[in-house]
């Protein structure tokens, strides 16, 4: 294994990693394609550097569909359509089986009409919300999505969550081979981040996270037994409020628009698969840029171009253009063939491989 | 003179303020309507409590008419259009003048469609967002509004500014007369409050603006010097990236969309006028929740109330909705039939009556 900071990691080829979770989707039911659909959305995640929404949550996903609270192999179905809207049941299937579907109608309707919005109740967790954006940029349009989460967002002032870490996600085409990436949470971090410096025993920031009083805490364990994050901006005085008022726009496009549960009605995050379906609300919009002026697609490298080559603060830190971050982590896996695992992640999907009577997940000898 | 805070403020009737807005307007040659929508544009800042977007920005728009950078009586037109969108060019009237416009189309073509999505650019400063968003949300729908201004915003890790404050708003109609009203500068922090702090010679929280060498500084006088904002997260370890993503994400909707300037190549911020045209970009959508899930305005109602009603971390700061501000500050302002200005900018309007030869703005008498 190696060490990255004080963490054990272990390499699993990123082929091994996609077989393993197909595997196991397949194994509690799912359709083949279903499972390798859901599988290739986590695999993406951890190509791209961002490992609580990969294989980190294939057990969830795995119990929801024991229990009864996802259906894998039903349909999705559209409710109600007009020539740029469609609102669509999810019929309680897996994420990316519904936002396959629905991202396909909104970059139907965009080719068609300039634009395509369309909103989806009934779903369950549909992963990063980057990959559905980027789906659209691959077909030459702006590419957006949204999706609402259960409650870890304190609004400002509010002792407790009432919303989700409800994510947006704009991704769009540039030319010479660049692309506009932007997928985020709008609390400050998420709650692996909190589990990190918690790991390393070192104190939170100022504006992560509050204790049980509501109070903004630099404890990380008592952070993370609470569970309570704050909005993008921490406090009020640094305008938080303006990262509480983007989760509950979030929202907005999500659960109210859709009439999935919302906000408050959402269960909480668990892995039990307890709570009965999640009934999520998700958001996706595809926009043509030909509708507009020439050049688009010039002008945006331009900007990225620039955005790089900004003097930084401190010569060892470059600026980067939204995106980079996982540009860089993608080619890097790319190249290796490998994806990276923390020790007890290794070990969770080893019993997991157990109990569902799968091969397990081959780990490649330490170097 | 009132006192609120250490700065004196004095009283003027809502519809003087109007008045005399729309006169200065007319003065340097706009035509009456042209004026007026410009000067309710302004009033309506005032009136909602954001007086850096009121009677403090006449003086520029005047200014950009008497160089010729602003030519109010032109006519914006329609470049393009499908089912769904509409590219404008504004043709370089009044900000107030082609948002009316590419709003009205915007909400059209909902109408019609389900979604509109309009893209101007050769426009000039249209002051608050939310203004042009709440014009669709009036309608029914849910509007949304951005644009790009001049650089102040420094992206994550760089020395210097390359994105401006770019504000983004998202209005929608609730049930039983309430409103989701989010209007946010993509910045921590508007240049306005650091002058403020400095004025009160109190030094600056964390995450708000840069000194020279990029670094992030609590010194009010140098910050104000720099004009060097963070944006909205503050630095890196709070996650200031999601703030720059955004303020690039409204670059992308307004100038790079559009054809205006945009980003490093937009005029800085002047009063001269002398820069030539701002050649601004904008961005107007209107979608109908009517075409999704019914009930959307009882379920957008039932979370404002929810989170008004959440339990305060501190008992005498309740929990606000996103506008509650605003609406707050809105029924104050009517109940008194009057506006509050800074003695400052009482004495800047008198001086420009005179430049202008119109009648000056007259003061109530103190109470």
């Amino acid at each position: 294994m190696d060490n990255v900071g004080e963490v054990q990691m272990a390499r699993v080829a990123t082929r091994e990693a996609l077989r393993f979770m197909t595997d196991c989707l397949k194994a509690v039911g799912a359709a083949s394609r279903a499972a390798q659909q859901q599988a290739e959305l986590l695999i993406e995640a951890d190509r791209v550097g961002h490992p609580s929404h990969g294989l980190n949550r294939l057990e969830l996903y795995v119990n929801d569909i024991i229990s009864g609270a996802c259906m894998p192999n039903n349909e999705p179905k559209v409710l109600k359509e007009t020539a740029s809207t469609a609102w669509i049941d999810a019929n309680n299937v897996l994420g990316a089986t519904v936002s396959h579907f629905a991202m396909d109608i909104a970059v139907k309707k965009a080719k068609e009409s300039g634009v395509g919005w369309v909103s989806v109740k009934g779903s369950n967790h549909n992963g990063m919300a980057g990959y559905w954006a980027r789906k659209a940029s691959e077909k030459g349009l702006i590419g957006m999505a949204f999706t609402n989460t259960s409650p870890l967002l304190a609004p400002t002032r509010s002792k407790k969550a009432a919303l989700g870490t409800n994510p947006l996600s704009v991704v769009a085409p540039a030319s010479a081979g660049e692309t506009f990436y932007l997928d985020m949470a709008t609390t400050a971090v998420a709650v692996g981040k909190i589990e990190m410096q918690m790991r390393k025993e070192e104190k939170l920031p100022n504006g992560w996270a509050q204790d049980p009083d509501g109070k903004e805490t630099n404890d990380a364990h008592l952070a993370f037994k609470t569970g309570c994050l704050m909005p993008l901006g921490g406090g009020e005085q640094t305008s938080g409020y303006k990262g509480y008022g983007l989760a509950a726009m979030v929202e907005l496009f999500c659960g109210i628009l859709s009439g999935s549960n919302y906000g408050h009605h959402i269960r909480s995050w668990s892995h039990s698969g307890d709570g009965g379906p999640a009934n999520l609300g998700h958001c996706f919009v595809a926009l043509d840029p030909e509708c507009f002026a020439p050049g688009f697609g010039d002008r945006l490298t331009d900007c990225i171009h620039h955005w790089r080559e900004l003097e930084p603060a401190d010569p060892s830190s470059p600026v980067l253009a939204p995106g980079d971050k996982e540009k860089k982590h993608a080619e890097l896996t790319d190249a290796k063939g490998t994806v990276s695992y923390v020790k007890q992640q290794i070990e969770s999907s080893a019993a997991l491989a157990k109990r569902l009577k799968v091969t397990p997940m081959k780990v490649e000898p330490e170097i």
